[in-house]
């Protein structure tokens, strides 16, 4: 069993909460692929150099300047301080942004009512399983930030979730995967209110039961299809819990 | 034979001398693998942020910041960058620096009348030349930085040219290799104001003779014992010259 982690803002952002995962993950068993968000540090470092960060709808508008200086954080300092923290673990880990070994090919967003700028969507079979494949093989724990490439020589800033699902799809063309978003809540609960109020399992017969009776709020909706999605591309569940949970039996189970 | 390219600011500061390079690098046939520096721009950002950049004997001090600003800059914009271009030219590339699957260790310098802050010098045999073997033979050419790492999660500022070295020293324990240092000059010049005046080979015995005679000026003169040291650790030989000339029968070749 594979299993692809990913990560955002709570824990990148903050060095406790890192220093914690990576532990964590490191002492996760089986080959494994961890997929990074940005957090906060993007921003600051736009602001720091007089650019303006403008969001649409959550997704950061990405020009010229905005897009390098996210290739700058995400694939340099974010991620080179992750592999270097795991490998330290006793992770053997490797970063990649989609560009290197052609790993995850993504289309620039077309411009519609927004033009989000240097922005990708993953194409179509868009990860490459096989460099995936050659990599878990040689014993290393490939890190994945969200930048991926058009192919054509264009970087593309790309959402965190999707690189996590499209990579999990991939790899479960190589062996059972299971995908863990790591969220700030510890799963999928009946009463935002209430940490312990985590539902343990959703299929689709239940979503659409908890859809129905407007359990489950709009946020989590693009969240749980977004589940169905790659579980209907091959991956075996999708696990949606705390990062300081990875290893303990909790968070929402999302299965068919 | 493997071929292993290391280029300077002289490439990475000019957007046309970068693309020329990408695409002659490109053409290079056989298994090859880039090293580069970081030029100019990592000064640059560092006024942007107010980060003084202090320079002792052509050395950078690297306190944390400024070793955050050259891990974003030299990991993440410039090796991204130069990866997603090869990638585009028909060279299926992979970005890494040394913590990357543990691929250079080194070891923090000592303090001594300077403190050179977060800067290492590449530990015996720290290079692996079985993660080389490895991704050579997926078919992949790997592109370093200069940004090593301890094997205890510091990443640590390194010099490029030897990163070069010890790469192309652990390359030819694969297979025959040779080390080509991209340079602002045609070669090793008898006259430095000359072009046309490049020493074509330089062995051990010519070397002594230029040195006694004072031909070779003393800048030259670490970069030669260093081609002499690769040379020494199995390098089949060292070639200077222009990266605007890497595929032509050009340059200084330091052979024994």
């Amino acid at each position: 069993m594979i299993t692809v982690v990913k990560i955002g803002g709570n824990v990148i952002d903050s060095p406790e909460a890192t220093a914690r995962f990576v532990a964590d993950f490191a002492a996760l068993e089986g080959p494994k692929i961890l997929i990074h968000g940005g957090g906060k540090l993007a921003t600051r470092l736009s602001a720091q150099l007089g650019i303006e960060s403008l969001m649409i709808d959550g997704r950061r508008v990405t020009d010229r300047q905005t897009l390098d200086v996210v290739t700058m954080v995400y694939a340099g300092l974010v991620n080179k301080q992750l592999v270097a923290a795991l490998s330290a673990a006793g992770c053997r880990s490797i970063g990649l942004s989609g560009a290197d070994g052609d790993a995850i090919t993504s289309v620039r967003r077309a411009v519609g009512e927004v033009d989000y700028g240097y922005v990708g969507d993953i194409a179509p079979d868009g990860v490459r399983s096989d460099l995936l494949a050659s990599l878990l093989d040689a014993g290393l724990t490939p890190v994945f930030c969200a930048i991926t490439c058009d192919g054509h020589g264009t970087l593309l800033n790309t959402n965190a979730d999707s690189v996590a699902s499209a990579v999990a799809v991939a790899a479960a063309r190589i062996a059972p995967t299971r995908l863990v978003f790591c969220f700030e809540k510890r799963g999928v609960l009946r009463d935002v209110e209430d940490e312990a109020s985590v539902i343990a399992e959703i299929t689709p017969e239940s979503y659409a039961a908890l859809r129905a009776g407007g359990v489950i709020n709009k946020g989590m909706l693009p969240k749980i299809d977004g589940a169905f999605r790659a579980i209907d591309g091959g991956v075996s569940c999708v696990v949606i819990k705390r990062a300081d949970e990875l290893l303990s039996e909790s968070g929402t189970t999302i299965r068919k």
